[in-house]
């Protein structure tokens, strides 16, 4: 996968060149680059900027920098042109899924003080990272593109260390214990030492879903419940009660 | 404020020195650091990670490299520690501002594969910063930090420019334009041309108000309407039905 990064700042991105994201470009499965627009700047002054119409405070980035940019890298129909932007879509799961899919993604990094409106025009999507307030768009770029290159097949070594991560099953993950036995005085359930994968399996699926109904009710409802789950949430809210 | 992150990869907080973030620690207002807990590692092979107990794909972090590289930074009572992990409260604005007040913040970044669940009775905030799956803690931690300490009082130079902002009240930013006035074709509305101040203001308004109404119903929902913006919605909703 090509990814393309318009930006006032590339040498932000050096995270990009470690862990995963560096072993993906390692693999040859990432090829990542940057493009600074002040190269298509108004004037020799390096100008990206104006004040705003209307007035107001700050400057806003002018369109001809970002469009000329963007024209420059000769994409093709199918490339998403994603927009990092607070008043964009939220960013999930189900984008990064899709995204991974791609050869080629274009990011353009937004600026705190805000940009022209008629860049809009000459993107595919706008996405923001959530709902709150960030000084640029190059922390939410590098958020985006780890959540999408590491679901690429072959990144991450081990795919069932995927499927049981967070999100990927709607759920939260179940608690996790590795040595040692006893950490001052806290032990490692007893189940987890057992050997028994049946139960172990039943005792995380329990954990996974307690949790999830404790800390993130929110997920819940917008999933259907087994049978089994049912009496697990009824079970719960009736020891809350007592 | 003094901001520390224990993590297994320092080198990719570089974005730490640039842009508003490098003006913070310029202006001395913000003191950073980062803390490898590798140095707490439990052999001199700077081992820190453990199979997990019951079985499973992957490797945890084990409890003792970062538990006792937390005690090494002689915290007091009054600072948050705050693990970064998918399991933890949304990252909301809310918590920016909060967190925004303080003299001191530890974060704690979390690793793909996981870390023992003990490691939780040691913190005191669990944080994730959206419902999607990252490689691990360090990208999330940079943005929680970027939007924390751009609200500390003049980090950012134009208070304005923040009052303004996105989320900040509650409302979609409205659009903004710049020079050129025509950019291929497209024109700067004439209301922004016009130099009535009242006028302008009341565009934006209720451009901000549409745009939040279309693009993000759900930030309505939470929020109680003025009069005029009750006008606005019932007028949206008609002319949507046209």
């Amino acid at each position: 996968m090509k990814v393309k990064v318009l930006t006032l700042f590339p040498q932000m991105f050096s995270p990009m060149n470690e862990s995963l994201m560096k072993t993906a470009q390692e693999k040859g499965i990432l090829e990542f680059s940057t493009y600074d627009f002040r190269d298509f700047a108004i004037n020799k002054h390096g100008h990206v900027d104006d004040y705003p119409y209307g007035g107001g405070a700050g400057m806003l980035l002018r369109p001809e920098p970002i469009v000329e940019c963007l024209e420059s890298l000769s994409l093709n129909d199918k490339t998403p042109i994603i927009l990092v932007d607070p008043i964009g879509k939220p960013f999930t799961q189900s984008m990064a899924q899709e995204w991974a899919t791609k050869e080629e993604l274009v990011f353009i990094c937004g600026h705190y003080e805000g940009f022209d409106e008629r860049i809009r025009s000459y993107v595919t999507e706008e996405v923001s990272l959530g709902d709150y307030v960030l000084t640029n768009g190059e922390l939410p770029t590098m958020v985006m593109i780890d959540a999408t290159v590491r679901l690429i097949p072959e990144v991450v070594g081990n795919a069932e260390s995927i499927v049981s991560e967070s999100f990927q099953d709607h759920l939260l993950e179940y608690p996790q214990y590795t040595r040692p036995q006893n950490f001052r005085g806290q032990e490692v359930p007893d189940v987890l030492l057992s050997g028994h994968h049946e139960r172990i399996d039943q005792w995380r699926k329990k954990e996974s879903f307690k949790r999830t109904a404790k800390r993130r009710p929110d997920i819940l409802t917008n999933r259907s419940l087994s049978i089994e789950e049912e009496q697990w949430l009824e079970e719960f809210n009736n020891s809350t009660q007592i």
